[in-house]
């Protein structure tokens, strides 16, 4: 009786939850024609119209098929259109094509995604099987990610046009990080770090286990666009010493001497592209949409340039983590700003295992040549940040919300 | 008196075509959402928005901007956006980027267009200028041009769907090729070439100059799926002595076995996606969307395994000119059916002077390494074909209505 | 008897001819090293050990294996690495990939040679068939054209080399084209165009036939670097409205500002690798290594800005022809400096023939996308020019030694 | 007095080294031609002259430059050329193009190689400075790593060629993988890697510092021919669900189906290219010439497959080390046989140093998108190999002799 209504509760909670997500996920599009929800700006980005489909396709496919009695599809076709990845879920559209995708049109898609979303609620309310909550947990996490992915591909593709559209007049919350460089001790030792509890987690937070930090300091602050100034005004993308030699190839053959938005005039005074369309760098804000490559050469320049930070270096996923756990208080900004780059490959945790079934092929087979990224970016859905969650791209990937934070051997 | 009367005919029939051309193009997207009109499916190819704009454009900056009292742009920005090619008019975006301009969407082109059409007929009403006169005529012709390549490039996209949308249920008008085969005697000896005359024409087709015709005959019929079919079968994809060396490299390499849109099932049936999605291949009908270098290569086997067509090979542009111009009653299919490759190359007529001004890039600069197709197909405009017009695409082009009229040495 | 004596004369004439054509190809490798043979600088040429031996396969495949009895071959595998691009003959070895084959060596190649040439004099002398001498002969001309390939070829290479090695110490002869502009009519009307006559010539001359050449003019001269030297300064590199569209594309993506071996020091003067290293460009003599979209832009930019020479472009192969058959006491550098460019494409002539057998592959599968050049360069051998001669090369080629004689319509 | 014979000892000991090295590396092109020291048969090869160059620069420029008393270059163009990555020594060649380096000669290069051992030798007799000894050590063991590239690069350059030479008739040694599975306790628990000591060693494997390694086994034997056959027959190339998203990407754009040299003749029977030329598969030999990609693969293949293998993973570089360090005896082909994958990405210690001076572009910048590969193969030189050593590739190379030994977790 008491567990009735304790799953009652999980029940009401969940589709709360859920409704919640699927309303954000629409409301991203306000602002957008069809037009703008059917390009595609590179391969590495989806049209919005794509994102709004394939969380949908992702309920369709790995919750109703399986838990709904008498399941149909809405359009069998769909199930190929709007696969990503799932080699085990069947044939999928060529990832580059995406944008050829005129049909289903936007408003088909919004009827689909109704459709979806009356069905899900409808078996959340009849079956109270923890696998079939896991999932929608699960759904409800994929879809967030797509959330910050939509925001960040309409900003690509509007970077594209030269009218320079702005997405939004609301503009992103702020901090401050220009004025002062502070250090803080970093938890040494022997740390336990990945998840650990009850809560929903992907399966490359775990298993928890041991690492072993050296006696290291974090920077309080984010690295800030005034810095980043420096390291442009100075020579840091013209000098191959700070660079690793793949990245020095790449800025030269991509021609990369800034951050993805900025541009500068005649006066070298630098405006940015954001959602807001163009805007003046803001000086004490953290520089964003950096590579991999970039972050690296910055610490290593400012290691030998500045006086404050003489030893910089990124951190590892696991000072970082082990400072986000403990001394969250007196840092700014590791969470809302701009995804943090570590030092960290983006491996299986010693003992990892894949989720079974399906979710399998969720986050196992892209541990390979791209770097973990800790905290969270101003874009990030409420409620989709931890501790322990690693976000992962390869090198030279620009488009997301990507900055650094700074450390150093000793204290 | 009796002038000013005249010049009132013409403008008033003036204004008649060019209120068909424009509404005519409007009505190609009647059953086109906004996002079928902003995919690009490959660089040759543009949107269906941007032809709806581009065609603006033309008029904005060629016929209003010199001729209009107190001109205004309607934006700018459109100046650069939908630009084609006119270095002299200033910069053009990306022509592989067109797909990414959601903005200015489909809506705001449409009143765009409005607008123009209006500020076109006011001022057209207002001046006799025969150079005005003749500029709207060129828009009309120019728009005209776009409407095929409208057709072809949406059929392009829908391809690339695999929810293979039909764009129409309309079926194009058919013809009878199959049956026969019938050669004709061509016009040889000195010939006179190119347009003579008042009428509109292009720069290409100008001067009109002598040109020799050997002794030849020219086919009847066109080339017909049914023996397009004998050319796939007997192995005409697969050995390399039907091809120039080329064309043979091409084939390879784009892994090209069957025209553009043929697809065939475990049993070999032939189907094709047209404008009407997929229908199975019409024996008796035109072959379609073939390259040069596949017209060539059929030739050549056709030359040697087909008795009734030993010594084939394709016409050129002169043959094709004189024997339409002379033959047309006992010939079939010379327009409204497919392009027919020439084995001329796109070269200046001797004496060929290009339009002045920024007309001038129209045509001149494209006048090399593209072959010459004679006649018109089920695509063109109505009262766009005409005996001397010169269409050229380059040798490997397949997404246009290309087939092909064989001829041969002697009678 | 006497036609006995006849043939003998043939055979010794054929037998020395064949002989100092092998002996000037060794000739030519003199002053390289076994290294200096094996590399390949770009797919398009060749290491100089591959024509040495590419000549000598023609004569094993195309004359030894049907006409010598008992015939085998030297090494079987020879036939493949070797051939160049004759289907019928069978596979061929990767042409991007001939500097790979480092074996055979130099040594076994020149023994090869050796071996083949011993045989085929034999062979010369025991049979007496017009076939075979044919062969021989094609052989021989087959030779001199890779003689010279030969040459641009190591030129190629060693100017991909900072040690900038000179291959020869002996200046080529120089002609005086810089100091006056003098046009000479041209032969106008109904002209007979094409090989006639006994002499061998390649299938692509023939057959003769008719052609009509409007009322022209020709330059005396070559274009000489003096004067390109004045189409860079003036900026001819950097405005689009001298250039085709693909040309101008083609300049942009590929950085071209120059012909292909010029540079500048930091005071703008013009140095120029040829086979004797370095050398500051001699403004009197003709421009070389450009390509045919330099050669058409050129012609543009002089029409429009040199008085002397306005109204001019490039001839085309039949007014070159007959100016050539006709008006040679009048014009210099005709032969034996550069090739000259005519805008010409190198299509078939009516009634154009592809030789029989496997040497059918000869010429006629190239006869698409490449424009006809005239004359004969200063590396072409001795005994290989002719009024007819076609050569061919693509729109972007440039390590040839290719210049450009204008023309103009009317007197 | 001591001091100076104890000096005298390192010295000569130092000189006999270094000569012994040198001879090697010249014994090694014995059997090469001058061509086949010339080519490059891919940007990741270099030609063999280019090696005896590299290591060559390597002395003059880090070592006689700047100890030698009034230092003058052989050739100062020379430092240039065969520059291989170091950009703080000045301007590189591009390493695509090493092979049109047709000058120097090999002679000319082997004359450089003699004056610079002499002057080597010289200095080293003259001068007993730690550093400069240290460098000398370094060349060395610099030297050592191109004898194995030099191997490696000829096998695929022979590879290239359809004569398919043999490198040598002496065979490599072999060792039996086959018919046994064995699982040895690995050392679990806090461990100690990295080098610690007085020998050489590479900046790169130090500090020394602690790791943990999971309780874990390794496999007594490495993955053998007869285990990668089955691999194949079963299905291993063909199933997405074995491999990571970048490698199946990859596999299928190379189409990619066995280990780089293997070929099959229509029974399925599977050959090698060796530097012993075409030799049929050893089936009790380990595998070679695989990337990370394939030994990722086959690992979680064999995890599932086969149950003697059940858990199978590659081990960590750690549990690699701490084996090797500790348990040597229990195991086979540890060295000697091939490099072994390893699952750690090439990554600096915590608390890394690069060496100071040019030397520091040794290692430190190309730790980014590579895996670590433990051990070394039947082409690494004597007295090359070590505990500590840390080779690296990007995860798709293969013509390394690179193959896998297996971990699990648990015993």
């Amino acid at each position: 009786m008491q567990n009735n209504q304790a799953n009652a509760n999980i029940t009401a909670n969940l589709l709360e939850q859920f409704n919640r997500s699927r309303s954000y996920t629409t409301s991203l599009i306000k602002g957008l024609t069809p037009e703008d929800c059917q390009a595609q700006s590179m391969p590495d980005a989806s049209p919005a119209k794509w994102h709004l489909a394939h969380v949908t396709w992702f309920y369709e496919v790995m919750v109703l098929k399986p838990f709904e009695p008498n399941f149909q599809y809405w359009n069998p076709q769909f199930a190929i259109l709007f696969n990503s990845y799932y080699n085990g879920v069947g044939d999928k559209h060529p990832r580059h094509q995406r944008g050829l995708l005129t049909r289903p049109t936007l408003t088909e898609v919004l009827h689909w995604r109704q459709n979806i979303e009356q069905r899900i609620a409808r078996l959340l309310t009849a079956q109270a099987s923890p696998e079939l909550q896991w999932l929608i947990q699960l759904g409800i996490n994929h879809e967030q990610q797509h959330q910050e992915l939509l925001l960040t591909d309409i900003q690509h593709l509007f970077s594209n046009n030269s009218l320079l559209p702005a997405y939004s007049t609301h503009a992103r919350p702020t901090s401050n990080n220009a004025n002062t460089m502070e250090w803080i001790a970093g938890v040494s030792g022997l740390v336990e770090v990945g998840f650990k509890g009850d809560g929903f987690h992907f399966d490359n937070e775990a298993p928890v286990h041991p690492a072993i930090n050296p006696v290291h300091s974090l920077s309080k602050h984010l690295v800030s666009n005034a810095q980043w100034l420096e390291f442009i005004q100075t020579g840091g993308y013209r000098d191959p010493q700070w660079w690793l030699d793949a990245g020095w190839a790449w800025i030269k053959s991509e021609q990369i001497s800034a951050p993805l938005y900025w541009s500068s005039d005649a006066a070298e005074r630098y405006s940015c592209f954001s959602l807001n369309g163009y805007v003046p760098i803001a000086l004490h804000e953290p520089v964003s949409n950096i590579s991999y490559f970039e972050a690296d050469a910055f610490a290593r320049w400012a290691s030998k340039n500045l006086p404050a930070l003489a030893g910089a270096r990124l951190p590892t996923e696991f000072e970082w983590e082990s400072f986000a756990r403990e001394k969250a208080h007196l840092a700014e900004d590791l969470f809302g700003q701009v995804w943090q780059w570590t030092s960290s490959n983006y491996t299986p945790y010693p003992g990892y295992q894949p989720w079974g079934g399906i979710a399998g092929e969720y986050n196992g087979k892209f541990m390979i040549n791209q770097m973990v990224l800790r905290g969270s970016s101003a874009y990030t859905s409420a409620g989709h940040s931890r501790l322990t969650y690693r976000n992962f791209f390869p090198t030279q990937a620009r488009w997301q919300m990507t900055g650094l934070r700074l450390a150093k051997d000793g204290l």
